[in-house]
């Protein structure tokens, strides 16, 4: 039986993980989503997790990606080194059964550093693969660490993680801006403001802090400093991810809110974007993986 | 009676303060240090918490800086403006009584930019006032939130906040680099290869996941990865601190552990410092307040 006479593919992540039933002809016909995330299970607990899966979705054979192919995860599936296209992360899938098979995460070392990534290469693959995305861009991929990756030919031949998300998360829950940060984020002035100061003249944790001192001395709105220093995080990733060969059109991947924001300072330098969903650019790219098992 | 006949100084911070009861000869002669900081009292129990100063040290007037000024503290000092000098501080020393006063913090608007700090302006303008640096020399002050300060004529021109002692903490506390910053931070090579790297081509929110996926892929030391991150933290920091107009020496102030950190940063710019206590530019300052009211 192919792979593609239906099967479940899982974007099991750290903390959440989302399940999705994919019938012959490749669309998904149910799912569901819950916390039972990488970090909630001990290696052991992973047959019964993948059991229950198979409970609630159908008993099929499961295409699994993200964490749970991480040291941390259920089996580990050791990095695919740069460049990889999506036939080498197939050649590289890590198989715990006939019946199952987890997807390998991306590598690069050069340039004096290095980078890791797991999960993203399945929707930054896939959608050039499935032909939604020009096989040679430049993809943004936002998220709790934001990915910027070079593809040629389909294949990603560079990439660099911008831990954005995660800052910003550290400073809303743990920062002396905390405060600042309860209120809506929005691509309005001040983001756009922000983001341009932060691509054009960087002084991150300078400015960061001078957030606060401007709303203590009444020079700039309380309700507006979540947008600004949002804008101050993004410009800040907008202008590490644009040093790299640039392109004049940016593929930006993600969640439709996350996008949005990305597309928005990227559109400070000039630039054009093309925005995806990144929930269908996973089951586009895992149908691309299971059409070659 | 003169404030110089005797008298006792506080240095009161956001989670701690530093009593000192100050001789006639300007010595320190009786010091304590406890975890009563401006946020675990409210502003009802100040009378009390000062009353058990004098109990402890002796029943003199009270000098008291830091946070205790701020809107969170015991009675609001407002921001002195720059260009300040010692002599403004003393002009607005905030009264409670006959027997204590409060020292103001001082703000910066300009730039583009507001600033604001509390508590180091006695340190830096204490330490110019008492000769012990250059009254034309820029000044950083490292601590939870590091200051660059510009002096000219021994008054505070202009003044910038990075928070890289904030961003290290939450970093060390609760990202995804946390098992990596439990180890020792020292200057050694893996510290100045940071820094260097921080100083003249800046990526840091790119930089900081990078070391995890060094040591990821065994690209690096795990035992090295808190001095590299410190390195780049306070790489950052100096990049940005000297492109203020610069000077060829640079007066480091503060505690020990951290001004031989920053130093070293400073030294892979060619730079040289000068290094001075804090603690004890804080007594040097807070002499230079008394002998003045």
């Amino acid at each position: 039986m192919a792979w593609t006479d239906g099967f479940i593919a899982v974007d099991w992540g750290t903390t959440n993980r989302r399940a999705y039933r994919i019938d012959k002809s490749g669309k998904c016909a149910d799912r569901f989503e819950d916390d039972k995330g990488v970090l909630s299970l001990s290696s052991a607990e992973f047959p019964d997790a993948v059991a229950e899966i198979r409970k609630r979705l159908d008993d099929l054979p499961l295409l699994l990606a993200g964490m749970v192919g991480s040291n941390r995860g259920w089996i580990e599936a050791p990095y695919v080194p740069c460049p990889a296209g999506i036939d080498d992360l197939v050649t590289a899938l890590v198989r715990p059964s006939e019946r199952e098979a987890i997807v390998p995460g991306v590598s690069f070392i050069g340039d004096g550093r290095a980078d890791v990534m797991r999960g993203e290469e399945v929707q930054l693959l896939g959608a050039a693969a499935a032909g939604k995305i020009d096989p040679d861009s430049l993809v943004c991929h936002p998220g709790t660490h934001n990915k910027w990756a070079l593809l040629h030919g389909g294949r990603m031949h560079d990439f660099r993680t911008v831990m954005t998300g995660e800052l910003f998360s550290l400073l809303k829950a743990h920062s002396i801006l905390g405060d600042l940060l309860q209120g809506v984020v929005e691509p309005n002035a001040a983001f756009k403001q922000a983001a341009r100061h932060a691509i054009y003249d960087e002084k991150l944790p300078s400015d960061l802090f001078g957030v606060r001192a401007s709303v203590l001395l009444g020079r700039s709105k309380k309700e507006e400093a979540a947008s600004y220093i949002s804008g101050l995080l993004i410009g800040t990733d907008v202008r590490i991810g644009l040093a790299t060969p640039s392109r004049a059109v940016i593929t930006v991947i993600g969640r439709p809110d996350l996008t949005g924001l990305y597309a928005a300072a990227i559109a400070e330098t000039g630039r054009e974007t093309i925005v995806l969903d990144g929930e269908q650019c996973f089951l586009d790219g895992i149908l691309e993986i299971a059409k070659r098992i």
